[in-house]
């Protein structure tokens, strides 16, 4: 009786010590730490929205700052609000058919680590999205870019993230590995803008009547080397918070990522330099966005020497890209197909080639390939459909006369310095005389 | 006796395994992790700083870049003094009255956890200053605007925010709903400065004789996107600090915070269109201010659907705003008068009326109002004769020459972009002219 | 029996209760929460990068802008790269004569927490490497600088951070207090940046015949302004992470950050009065990091008021310091010296003086004293030897005809801003024009 009673009491006491112990420790360590992480993680990814458009705005003419402002702030709007309505359940809902989600549109009443995901995957699809603008800048009608922003979050990213990383997706079950999206996102932007950018047709005056290349320089370059800065920082999430929870390893991926950002740098002048080409300030800065871009697949499963080989061979590759694209006499601005598309299927590659304890494994190659060809086929494929349906109902491009007066004037009717440059005219005149140019 | 032997052996080892667990558990992840998360959330509220600088400086003529800059820099560090000497403990020091904080002034020997709360309401103070400065722009006498800053921050922002934050403060003991401050801090600063820009008048040339409002383009159109997205940022710490306890119901707070401004966005250029104005770069970014600014009483307390509801009208008031004061013929150089505190009002009401599992409670949204109306009586009627004040004994403007110069040569001696614009005049002269001028 | 029973049962009930508790709560709270706040703090480092990057290109002419961010954004990845390989090991390896580590080159299979110590102190590397490029600003030959770099990051850096910061440390033996690093990474670049602009002496027209100091205008003032914003948000990293474990005593240690970073701009302003100098954009927000890098010595031992103090004077002195370095006449571009250098060593002092329960203790000031001569004349004299190096092998310094041109132009073959400034006469010109330029 005496021990029962003393049981009992020993039982309460373990329970009043145990029960708020477990539901803090479990709860609040586990679920709270995993959502923080996430969240603040999207955040981040969040941030790369200002990079982009502050890379992108740095490398076009300063007619056309204010168009591409526009766009990379309007595609993360639309994007957010067609992501959660129709491209999360497209691409995390149920998937029995292993090639689009068929439940979670437009999530309203869920637990509260599903709003957490959301928050993050949706952050993913803008950048998908935005990294075409840059890509199609300087004649692309403002509409037509707009409703093509629809079809890539809606549509075209979701059903291919659906493949990869729903767990019944059909690349998924083959063992694709594609951590933080070298192929899920940053292919998938660079062959809608491949596809886009064979429509739209160069700039005026890009290449010569002989077919040879024009340098069109940007009109802000310190703007290229800030929205670097920031591209950077925000991989910091894109990658770490692709382990969508809080732990050890996260530590290895971000270092795996600074250091294959660094090498990719360096990568694109040693590239540079064997190519007989000057060390360009956009060159250099794309070259570590090529090495981002690289790392992001294999960032978990890559020993550090491997993560820095893989982004300097991601950076190489970015000047190769580009350098290519100039003799395919396509425009692609900002540089977005070589660096996102190609660097991303080099870096989907180098995830299966360096795999940690299991490297060089031609089965995991082949998945890898797999993954890579088919994110190439689907994405490319229903792209140039889409871009080619909206060419024919609004028209892809602008007129050549609002082209070289600039989208700024002619899609949206402002100036973005209208002190400066060719616009420094009126600067001696009173406010009327501005009044009268708005 | 073996069972009790038996028994105190158990004892230890439950006491040996609990009490590093729960002094683990409890300090490490309870404590600790509520800590970093405030603290971040904090810090990303710091660099909202850095989004209303470039926005506002956008927004303005390159004459007064500097002007704009020194204002931000400035109403941070002296709020920051001011608030963490007065203004915290007014806030949020012991409250018997309700009416304002009687303790806690100049923190110095404190709880770890006193700290980290101090931390974050700077912010949050130097917040609300810093929304007036934009409004104000073009135009004040720098030492005057300086002097309201210290009254906004030592006395009228904590004042309302011991009626509303506190606990014993007389509106929250009603049952007020504000979680992040779309009354506390943006409606306060919004009323500042309505008061502040009914006292100064509009600037030079900005109403034509007859009245017309007449546009005046801001001198860098990037910054203006650019700090938008800065503040978009800061405000995932914004609203998602709030909850000042890490927990996981952060998700659906920052969902609810990024769809509202995503919607905000949108909402702007529908009203846009509908009113058959242009659709502006400065629209749209403060369009998604709005909605951020509107979602900001009831991030924690709505489903998803209402926050967008509520961001996008947050959005369109937006603009309504900026048409009435216009027809009011006020001069809100950046639009904060309509963002916050117009939007922030809306917001306040939105969290009564679409409160999850209590929607339309007459009761609920009759506090909402009172708090509304107590904000603008209080603050409006309080910087009116501060602003008075200070325009009596200092002078609120300064003098139409120097406002024609532009305030960065005529308050700091000093250009924000001496090679350019209208200085280039000097571009091709050697270092000696230029130093002439400096 | 019964009893016994009994006892099994509860003490299973314990063990499944607690096993999961303690594991939970040791890996998940502690491990991961230490290396989820130490990375987001290295992220935070990271930001300073851009900060850096556009306080120091605001500071320049426009035809070295982007001279200053390829500077800027080639040393990280310079530093990344040769601080893993080397930098680390001679910082943190085995230490055992106390001088410097001896393991840990070029780190790859090691266990997770090591991979987030590495990518926080691969960031802390890259601070003290940046610090240099704004003193040598618009007239350092590219190659020359870059070389510098090397040495600074793989060699004189992390050579004195194995003396103060190493265990086996002679100064961390001695008991010397640098938190954060006033010494260890502000000195170190404010020191070697001394070396630096004595070996290049002042740029063309710096200083009249009579050695007259003459103010030489950045290009972009709002650039200063953001940068300083974005260097004080990074400052909470960089002050924060340093506990290198979750803590909640870092609300306290950003606190004081925060503080004495207002403080130090208040500070600026008021040696700007009292000396009679007009109180310009670069001073104030050079004042406000001068507090920032005084109180990154002793932010986690000093009380609020005693921060507020540490921050206000190290924005005088860097005030002070600039005046002292003109009279000299040592052209520091950037105040980097002065900000750095002085008021790094100004903290180190505070650190001991105002050592929270210890103040005013004789040894500990006498400790501090130690280890700030240390860094003078380690630093000092090593980083004078390469650059000396440097300058005979290489040309520290480009011809004058370059550095009137612009290095812009003669070390890169760009141009910041084509459209604006000097390059403006372009802007009526057609594309073959501007092609012409490139």
């Amino acid at each position: 009786m005496l021990q029962l009673r003393h049981s009992i009491a020993l039982m309460l006491f373990a329970g009043l010590c145990l029960f708020p112990s477990v539901s803090t420790a479990q709860d609040t360590s586990a679920q709270v730490v995993n959502t923080l992480w996430v969240l603040m993680a999207g955040a981040l990814v969040f941030l790369m929205q200002a990079g982009f458009a502050m890379l992108e705005t740095g490398m076009v003419r300063a007619k056309n700052a204010v168009n591409v402002m526009m766009k990379n702030y309007i595609d993360l709007c639309i994007g957010t609000l067609l992501f959660w309505l129709v491209g999360y359940g497209l691409m995390f809902g149920d998937n029995p058919s292993g090639y689009f989600g068929t439940t979670l549109f437009g999530l309203s009443s869920a637990p509260d680590w599903d709003y957490t995901l959301i928050f993050f995957q949706i952050m993913f699809a803008a950048t998908a999205a935005t990294i075409v603008s840059g890509a199609m800048a300087e004649r692309t009608n403002y509409i037509a870019y707009l409703i093509g922003t629809c079809g890539i979050t809606a549509f075209i990213y979701p059903v291919f993230g659906s493949w990869a990383w729903n767990d019944q997706g059909w690349l998924k079950q083959m063992g694709f590995i594609d951590f933080a999206g070298s192929t899920v996102v940053h292919s998938v932007g660079g062959w809608c803008a491949l596809a886009a950018i064979i429509l739209l047709g160069p700039r005026l005056g890009r290449f010569s009547e002989k077919g040879e290349a024009r340098s069109v320089p940007g009109h802000n370059l310190s703007f290229i080397a800030i929205g670097g800065f920031l591209l950077w920082f925000g991989w910091f999430g894109f990658n770490g918070g692709s382990t969508l929870a809080a732990g050890a390893n996260v530590g290895h991926i971000l270092l795996n990522t600074h250091m294959a950002g660094a090498a990719g740098a360096i990568g694109a002048i040693v590239l540079c330099v064997l190519t007989r080409q000057p060390i360009l300030l956009t060159s250099t800065v794309n070259g570590s966005i090529a090495g981002l871009v690289a790392i992001t697949a294999g960032c978990a499963s890559m020993q550090v020497p491997y993560a820095i080989l893989t982004g300097a061979i991601g950076g190489g590759l970015s000047v190769l890209g580009v350098m290519l694209l100039e003799k395919m006499r396509l425009d692609d601005v900002v540089g977005a197909v070589s660096v996102h598309g190609i660097c991303g299927m080099w870096g989907t590659l180098a995830a299966g080639l360096f795999l940690s304890g299991n490297m060089y494994n031609p089965q995991q190659i082949m998945v890898q390939l797999a993954g890579i060809g088919a994110a190439f086929v689907w994405v490319f494929a229903s792209a140039f459909l889409m871009y080619f349906m909206i060419s024919v109902v609004f028209g892809l491009r602008v007129s050549s006369m609002h082209e070289q007066r600039g989208l700024d004037i002619t899609e949206h009717g402002e100036i973005g310095y209208p002190e400066f440059g060719q616009y420094a005219m009126y600067k001696n005149e009173n406010l009327k005389q501005l009044s009268k140019l708005s």
